[in-house]
């Protein structure tokens, strides 16, 4: 990798390295804050909330809020409401996340037992509470209603998607716009507001504000679309997850509703006695695999994620030539790149 | 009743009639805004947080920052941002119930099936979380950063002292003071930040702000505790909810708590099977309610509810001499009397 001589030109593979380098010294303070903060006198808060946040994650959506921050220009001591913030969003999404594997009775995430699978779904849902209420602790605490309006308008959205997307579970013949609303919502909205946060409560423009949105939603929808394309390539040691999950959980994901348009009577009575109706037999995953792999299902779903990859590129390009923001704005886009790479 | 010559004497049997009587107006925008604010593109979240909102309960909660805003003196177009408070208070509220009763698997509330029973445990978390970050919402229309804190503190003191309920549950020895900490953040918080954030937005003195938390948290008490006293008392008619649930769930509660301490050995014995272990057969429910009666548990515990309640009649009675705030502060006692009223 350090020996590589394309790695810095414009052709080269993309890779997240560039932003994690430069929102790195940011991103020791939000995990310092994430730790205190999620303490509580209850023993089992740090426990539970502390298996799932230290067992690693991207931290994705926080990087977002850093980078919003940093766009502006804002010098690293007037970042600490965008650090406070930047926790904020991490605890929501690790509030979503404990609550998602209650519903899908999920027993694994990240490669590791899941906590509703340690501590029971009690336990999971409570923590997953604790750390929502937290979250809006620490936005009062950065100081700007604006901000909380944005957070909270996502979060309502996200279970909103999130509700949705049970609607559409073990339904094959959801049109694809239905899953883009559906994922626009579960996923995209907190990129989108975690990355206009960040700007914005650093005093950015209305157009920084604007374009980190838009970026930070477009990133979002990519992000998602190969979540979902590689649940049926990956391996468990690659993904955290085991291939298959979202098969076995009847989810409905832009590649299966590509083979279900494509399929002929025998497909489509394959993919409702399985996706629809939850009758699964021994070889059907590897069935699955193979109908996706006719209609080239997995590739373009991957297409459309780049395609989203490069609308969060454009979405930041004016800031691309700014010798301030040009730095950071190319490594936002080789990011936006880089989510969108096949990595299986 | 309309004939009882002694109904408006001091000594009157409490009721909660002056207070609702003073509220009303307002708590039928109160009413209206939680039905408007319920709304959704997602069907089912309307189905779902309409059923367990329109299906009754005492209203209580945004009752006390109705109060808290109406004691300030701010005239009825004046108390919009409270009436948002009100609903968003509400709606955290019944995030929690729509949680708790996917934790205690209830299927009964207040009489009717509870919604985790008719649209599943998935649906349940879900749409809890969606009334929690609108509530959120609406505090940020409320435009007012110092009851957001308030509020969100109380949020995370609500699932502190909930997570901590779990972990008595089953433990007959748990001591006197650890319950009521349990009841203070698991119900009594809430009462105290939805009455004070009500004076707060309202424009009250700091005075009223914190006499208004303090009444709100002494009547909190004095409610929960009259809730788990009279579990053992009443019928499914009274108390839209049968009676014994609690001692099913293994809730440890001030009743039980008094009778294990002032048990022999064979009655604790009783205790730990039951409540400790969930080891249950026929009649164990009308032997703890004898084991109840034989401490003299129940009364005991309402003793302690109206002292609760005396303590909230003393917070707001600064306010009772003021011609303009004297006949709600009046109401207000009344009402806290009320709460710890037997009433079977």
């Amino acid at each position: 990798m350090t020996n590589s001589p394309v790695s810095d030109t414009r052709t080269a593979v993309p890779s997240l390295t560039p932003l994690l380098s430069l929102v790195e010294a940011d991103m020791v303070r939000v995990n310092a804050t994430i730790r205190e903060r999620m303490d509580s006198k209850v023993p089992l808060i740090p426990q539970l909330a502390g298996h799932l946040i230290a067992s690693g994650g991207k931290r994705m959506r926080p990087m977002m809020t850093i980078a919003g921050a940093m766009m502006t220009g804002a010098p690293p001591d007037q970042r600490a409401p965008a650090i406070l913030l930047s926790t904020a969003v991490e605890f929501i999404h690790s509030a979503t996340l404990l609550h998602d594997d209650v519903i899908d009775e999920s027993a694994l995430r990240r490669g590791q037992d899941t906590a509703n699978a340690l501590w029971g779904n009690d336990a999971a849902v409570l923590v997953g509470d604790f750390l929502f209420a937290r979250a809006f602790e620490l936005m009062v605490e950065s100081g700007d209603i604006r901000v909380l309006g944005r957070l909270s308008a996502a979060s309502a959205q996200i279970t909103e998607g999130e509700i949705r997307q049970m609607g559409i579970t073990g339904q094959p013949d959801t049109a694809v716009d239905e899953y883009l609303d559906v994922i626009a919502g579960k996923t995209a909205v907190l990129f989108a507001a975690a990355a206009a946060a960040g700007a914005e409560i650093s005093g950015g423009s209305p157009e920084l504000v604007a374009a980190m949105h838009d970026y930070g939603m477009q990133l979002g929808m990519a992000f998602q679309i190969m979540d979902d394309a590689l649940d049926y390539t990956a391996d468990a040691d690659a993904m955290g997850k085991n291939a298959g999950d979202d098969f076995a959980d009847q989810k409905i994901t832009l590649p299966t509703i590509l083979a279900w348009q494509d399929g002929d009577e025998d497909e489509r009575a394959f993919w409702q006695r399985t996706l629809g109706d939850a009758d699964f037999t021994d070889g059907d995953l590897a069935t699955a695999q193979t109908l996706l792999a006719r209609h080239d299902a997995i590739d373009r779903a991957i297409l459309r994620a780049q395609a989203f990859a490069e609308s969060a590129c454009n979405a930041i390009a004016p800031f691309t030539a700014d010798p301030q923001t040009g730095a950071l704005a190319s490594a936002l886009a080789e990011a936006a790149r880089f989510a969108a790479l096949r990595t299986s």
